[in-house]
């Protein structure tokens, strides 16, 4: 390895008042996490401060004197309060310079935009001197190393905006931090959906509690649960089996009929069945208003299998597009199973789909009724076998989580449904 | 004030090994420390910490050394690994007992959703002797806080998911931690569209480095910027004052052409001008797939300026529902200002709407060739004034990063359009 330094253990210290008083949430942090896990390298803890320099000085410190590398986010900007370059140089004892290939691509970045370069923007090129320059491909502030060869420590500092963090991390720091380092992790994530966290641990605690490698940790998010197996080894096919005989083995258990995949989504895993299959899916939304279409197209590549849906937020357009028809909405109203079943029903054919789904229900926070609270939801199913619905009951956790709740299940009944054809 | 503890700063001190490795984004960080700022409590710090009870200790007692109340979520849960409590308990010499009224919620809750519940879920339960109990009103574990009178410090434990955390925050913490505070911070941030943060905070440099109260800050956010403009004083009216001052000085400056609300989103501000003109809105989305759509009815009342929208992926579409012509598609292609065009007077007639967006573009990361690369993306506005369309050239950095800014474009460009009228 380089230099014989050694890379086991990193602590992430993200800079940021803004962070601080909760403005933004800390993407980054996590976005680096995981990067670090996946090469194997150890983190105990993480941390933010703020833009000052003598309590970032302090804490810097102390991370330095814990890890073998601290990777720094934020305070690389223009403006007066970005102090992080000048509180590391400090730190480690070097000064400043101006340097040349960071400031030409910075007078190009600008240039080629039209924008006129502010003289703050200049101080973006001055680099701690020995430090390895990592170009910004998607922004103005270059990144950087700091390695202080006698302690074996290496100080990363990396931009704030993510969409320049995340290319930068993945293009320059990943390979720069691979010559320092020697096992490797997998982690595999089971995908479950139907099923709670509760229930999961409690099907498979014999199994978490003495397995050590791999190890097997539950995580609950959005209605599903994950099942996290992680293997550590010398080399990645190794690890990769290890993981795979796990995962096997929990498929085994009461837990595998919930189980839709691994290391996928539920929208990636429905685009993927449905390419496999050669089917077509429709969507008709009302109350959760294009959520499922937004999260279906987030999905490269699912314009192969799915032509287009209708937001029919309005009576009139469940009615002229879809054809629900006067009588039903009279009758039973838009939130019904009726309503549901004919616009999956309307939305197939008018799309010319395999697969039609509709959702129809009150996300709230206004528009509840005692007959009809906030969280009623009537999904419909228009496939294989004629048309079926079904109520949802969700918690009422505010808008967000019932329309997040209602397009996990919508998703998940078009898998289901694409499993038969 | 109670016992006489006072409240002037706190650390926020997560715990989750899933944090650590980043598979989970640490939104509770944000939103605690967003409430914390708005009573006027400092923040300095904050960390995160793995399932470890001797680091979880470790840290705990650093922070406690440092602000007078430690906020804490997660590891409240039922498996194994959840041992944040007894390791609060262990340090401040507080004893766990079975605390009834928590137990009896409890059963309630799984009795309520038919559950059985496990023998790991009575866990729960535990309480530090002499602790506060929060209820939980979405989900199992209780939150607490444990004063420690001789020294003047409080811990505050929370549950890890968001959706419980959240309530328990804003109506059981926030009463509770205000019985120790004295002076109150106000902020509003200024919402800019169309210009740049270097651009922005080179405008309003000399407002920032000189103003001490309020101060003002930048903060840059997918496509958008941001003012934070933040006061602090003993009465919250003089402090709103002080606010809307400073944010009348900076609409004075040339930043002012591009602020387009105060404290609102643009899917808000929009709603809320469609509202206020009593507009109807029309979407109809090829590469955005519904994300306009969605994002409108993310903003509850959304219904009353919203009917509908089409998701046309596929030409077939654009052609049966939104009526653009064989020829234009034959001769333009999907990817034009023809085809953009054509859908947004489609769709606003098809709804009978006022106005009528539409967005059609290469999202990628396939489907881009040298003539229509990834980011390029025609933007269609149908409106009082006939109908004119906008490119938009999207800097390539992923699928999402072009879909979120042609969304942005498109609300800003609805809510131009609604100004007119």
């Amino acid at each position: 390895m380089k230099n014989n330094f050694r890379v086991e253990s990193a602590e992430i210290l993200c800079v940021g008042t803004e962070i601080l008083i909760g403005d933004i949430v800390n993407t980054n942090a996590a976005y680096i996490s995981s990067r670090l896990a996946e090469m194997g390298i150890n983190q105990y803890h993480q941390e933010v401060v703020g833009d000052n320099p003598d309590r970032l000085r302090f804490y810097l410190k102390n991370a330095l004197d814990r890890a073998d590398c601290v990777i720094m986010s934020g305070g690389l900007g223009p403006t007066y309060d970005d102090l992080t370059k000048e509180t590391v140089a400090d730190l480690m004892g070097r000064s400043l310079y101006l340097h040349e290939r960071s400031l030409e691509r910075l007078e190009s970045y600008f240039k080629g935009r039209q924008i006129k370069m502010t003289d703050n923007n200049r101080k973006q090129a001055m680099i701690p001197e020995g430090s390895v320059v990592f170009d910004n491909d998607c922004g103005t502030a270059p990144g950087m190393a700091v390695e202080d060869e006698e302690k074996g420590k290496i100080v990363i500092l990396l931009p704030g905006p993510p969409r320049e963090l995340h290319p930068m991390l993945d293009n320059s720091v990943i390979p720069y931090l691979s010559q320092f380092t020697e096992s490797v992790f997998v982690s595999k994530n089971i995908n479950i959906f139907g099923m709670g966290e509760s229930t999961v641990a409690s099907i498979v605690d014999d199994i978490m509690q003495t397995s050590t490698n791999p190890t097997v940790a539950p995580y609950a998010k959005d209605s599903e649960v994950r099942l996290r197996i992680t293997a550590k080894g010398s080399d990645k096919d190794a690890c990769a089996s290890l993981c795979d005989e796990m995962i096997e083995r929990i498929r085994q258990t009461e837990v595998g009929r919930c189980i839709y995949g691994v290391d996928t989504s539920l929208e990636e895993a429905l685009v993927a069945r449905l390419k496999e299959k050669g089917l077509k899916l429709a969507l008709a939304e009302s109350c959760t208003g294009g959520m499922v279409a937004k999260t279906v197209t987030d999905v490269s590549g699912s314009s192969a299998v799915f032509d287009g849906g209708v937001v029919s937020y309005a009576n009139e357009v469940k009615k002229s597009l879809l054809g629900v028809s006067a009588d039903t909405l009279d009758c039973f109203g838009a939130v019904s199973e009726q309503t549901a079943s004919e616009m999956a029903e309307g939305v197939k054919k008018l799309m010319n789909a395999d697969i039609g789904i509709a959702l129809t229900g009150i996300a709230g926070p206004g528009g509840g009724s005692e007959e009809k609270p906030v969280g009623l939801v009537y999904l419909g199913v228009s496939g294989k076998n004629g048309t079926f619905t079904k109520e949802l009951r969700i918690r009422n956790n505010g808008r967000d989580y019932v329309r997040v709740s209602a397009t996990k299940q919508a998703l998940y009944a078009a898998l289901c449904e694409a499993e038969i054809f």
